[in-house]
């Protein structure tokens, strides 16, 4: 039994949304599953030093043309959010909470909330709202899940999964481990899958 | 008659050199020339305040891994250099007085800066180095290439195709422009292949 792949993202990033419509579907056509580890990259960005690449001069406004173009080379479903960059720290402990009860409902409410804000433009910010995608997704209830997200093993798995992924050498999203293997970006999908196909 | 693509790059960029020996050949499978724009990047992250993604923590040896798993993927000869950044402000300097007798020749030396480089750990930055690379690859004079590179026109010439660069919006390289449409970084070589076949 070989290794899940490691898929961090913020919910925030556009590049983690497209690979997320994408990734698991590649991982299993070569007989892979793919973890989800949300992480929150203003804490890896505060701790590098490092600048969002959508928020500098020249390359934001081009990245944010090419993801566009991206979504409509991949059939991808995208439209660029009014209100940016989301805050992804409550969905974000709501997916952890999920995960330790039914890892494959949270994927669902993890592709809920990616859809929620780069589809529909929504931002699910507050852990109420997240509650609110849960029962609309997966017909849970809200205040459960509010309640759940308030744990404190929830925040201290998010806190422990960004910090991990930091030590990993994690600087951006999406940003994937096949086994110590390092891949970053949405445009690395097409090497990864000649990876786990053993062509180089 | 289409127009020829935009290809701008610095000597010092190792997916430029991924990029360089890719670009021509795909270009050319869609009845596409390439105009290659050798530009001095340092210019363009002084002017936008932008840090190198090579100096950057974490991400430099993450990118420096990349490129070699990048060369091995496509068969390309790579290692990486000594000496890094390569400057490459006299090689681009002859690269335009080349160009303006012979662009064949100019995108030949060019050629072998970047594989001098990137393929032997050589670092030509002398006009006079540059030239001696000339007489091996061309069998130019060195002596007419360094007094070409002194050449007023040749170093106005540098620094329009810089300013220009910046005003199209490069703020990296490679950097691609079909007729106006913009395509950053090595790994847009695909997404170029099915634009120029119009499949998107």
């Amino acid at each position: 039994m070989v290794a899940p792949i490691d898929f961090y993202f913020d919910f925030g990033s556009p590049y983690a949304y497209l690979a997320s419509e994408r990734i698991d579907q590649l991982a299993a056509g070569h007989g892979r599953a793919v973890t989800w580890r949300p992480i929150l990259l203003g804490v890896v960005f505060k701790l590098t030093g490092m600048t969002p690449n959508m928020h500098q001069p020249l390359r934001g406004p081009y990245l944010l043309h090419d993801t566009q173009r991206c979504a409509r080379l991949h059939g991808i479903p995208y439209a660029i959010p009014a209100r940016m960059p989301l805050n992804g720290l409550a969905a974000s402990r709501v997916y952890y909470w999920l995960a330790d009860h039914d890892p494959d409902q949270a994927k669902a409410l993890a592709r809920a909330v990616f859809r929620a804000h780069w589809v529909e433009g929504k931002n699910p910010e507050t852990a109420a709202e997240v509650g609110d995608l849960a029962r609309a997704t997966l017909g849970l209830d809200p205040a459960v899940v509010v309640e759940g997200a308030r744990q404190p093993a929830a925040k201290d798995r998010l806190k422990v999964e960004t910090d991990g992924a930091i030590a990993r050498g994690v600087f951006g999203a999406p940003f994937f481990f096949i086994e110590n293997e390092p891949f970053w970006g949405a445009d690395r999908l097409d090497m990864i899958d000649h990876w786990l196909a053993g062509r180089f």
